[in-house]
């Protein structure tokens, strides 16, 4: 499509965005957007950005560059036990953007406004000399007082993590043709999709809400941000390598099991309960659909980690560690 | 600067970002932020991103790039009648990044917290191709029912603009070369700096809130918003151009008085107002050191809107108008 022929700002947002506004954008017409809050609940907001040629290749399907800018998003809002309710878009295009790109970007996001119950409240189409560049701003409720912040996990609580850790960082190395499981099968498209489309556990807020003491997004690799939950909280903890939820492909790769271990791109939640939280934390994560699973329980500390094979000798991971 | 010597993103958060922070940002160390809002008032938000080579030279000044970038937002939420409370930042930096540049980028921004009362939440630091590319999300409060929509300008409502306009558009040709008043001394200056570093009236928004019955951020160029807030009010308007507060230079060449319409980058009001409110809309006006002007009287109608000449002659603008 030539650039002539392309919808103007306006025209664009029209077409494209207003039918994702939801109550108090004003159709994404105005100046700014109201925002609300539900009575007993705080606000909480966060903003991840992601850029071609260093988060997603510019040729990646758009409606996946859609979904992965905002599930980034969501799956901050998650790990803090909140509720998503709305995005703000700030879509930075290069002079030569195609129409049919922003058609399948913008349905990506469609689709996931509808699945997880959010609306886009405003934001800004803008040029930029190499992009695209996406950088979204999100929100969501956690009732008052439920926060959960990394600095909270407490000497004997349990620390579990959510879904299965080093699919997206493996399945980086099978999208640029590096590794292959199955020639394309099944196990290689799990695996990318992982990284296209991390599925962070939204549903299960409510639960981390309730119970979580400490928690944090898994966005920059297992073993950092299990480093970052246990430094802020004062917390140690040694876990076991057979206890961590790994993809299901042959993992006696050392290098690959560093890779899966420190990859990120993981967007699960790392968490830390009290004991009495299991049972009712567990049946949360059957309704809701996710796979749980509890690592250890962590000890007053410094924030001291470590990754021990059946031996309980630690994993060398280098950086991340 | 070589790269091996820049610091990594958590020091770089901690040395330059962290000492914006305000209370619910965890210092910048958690996933997310907690926002507040005052008991009675609603919460605005507005995003709005800037690109070098676009929106910015890439040898601007550092601080007057972080200025601008924040205050287009302060900008807008001035203009819905919110008292600006804090702001989320992502920036997108290219791989030859230097510190330098980030030294006085956050000097700049922390600069401005100060002056307009507003802290940083949270953001993303993350890498692109090309840039700087800054986007930046800013929240306000405005007292509940008050939120001044473009739409709500009625029959018999007076209209206001504050400010200059013009100055910022005619300030860039100053900047690029291609105009010059007094070689460079206090007219250029005066108008290569409100490019460079607007000054949207944020201390007025409280009159605002209290007066304005339909209001919208001038950034598109004086013609054009004045256009949308008449569409999306169902009111026309006629101004006489001597009654524009323009630069105080030779206006007499319709091609720069064209630009001075309907350049943008103001970051001034225009509102309506009910013809009771003039006379404490002055006295605020006074009280916060901002230019006002009365413009004209609007009239149900259709979004029609001229700008005419003192002979009543629609003046030709082109875009824009």
């Amino acid at each position: 499509m030539d650039a002539m022929a392309r919808p103007g700002e306006f025209e664009l947002i029209a077409r494209y965005f207003a039918p994702m506004a939801g109550e108090g954008s004003f159709s994404l017409r105005d100046d700014a957007a109201l925002l609300e809050v539900a009575s007993g609940h705080a606000l909480v907001v966060t903003q991840d950005a992601v850029a071609a040629g260093i988060h997603f290749f510019g040729d990646d399907p758009p409606a996946s560059i859609a979904r992965k800018a905002l599930r980034v998003n969501l799956s901050d809002l998650a790990a803090k036990g909140a509720r998503p309710l709305a995005f703000s878009l700030a879509l930075g295009l290069p002079a030569d953007w195609r129409e049919e790109w922003l058609a399948q970007f913008s349905m990506g996001l469609s689709g996931d406004c509808a699945r997880y119950g959010v609306t886009l409240a405003g934001g800004d189409t803008f040029r930029v000399e190499t992009g695209p560049v996406i950088a979204i701003t999100a929100w969501g409720e956690v009732p008052a007082g439920k926060f959960a912040s990394r600095g909270g996990a407490a000497d004997g609580d349990d620390l579990y993590v959510t879904g299965t850790i080093g699919q997206s960082a493996i399945g980086l190395r099978v999208r640029t043709g590096e590794l292959s499981f199955d020639s394309g099968g099944t196990i290689d498209q799990t695996l990318t999709s992982a990284y296209f489309e991390p599925e962070p556990p939204v549903f299960f807020s409510p639960a981390i809400a309730a119970h979580a003491s400490g928690a944090i997004d898994i966005s920059d690799g297992f073993a950092g941000d299990l480093a970052k939950l246990a430094h802020a909280s004062a917390v140690d903890a040694q876990i076991r390598c057979s206890d961590i939820p790994l993809p299901g492909v042959d993992m006696r790769s050392k290098s690959l099991l560093a890779q899966a271990l420190t990859g990120g791109d993981d967007y699960q939640i790392l968490f830390t309960a009290p004991a009495a939280s299991g049972a009712p934390l567990r049946a949360a994560a059957q309704k809701a659909g996710i796979r749980l699973t509890r690592l250890a329980t962590v000890r007053a500390g410094s924030g001291a980690v470590s990754i021990v094979d059946d031996d309980g000798a630690e994993l060398p991971l280098g950086r991340g560690a």
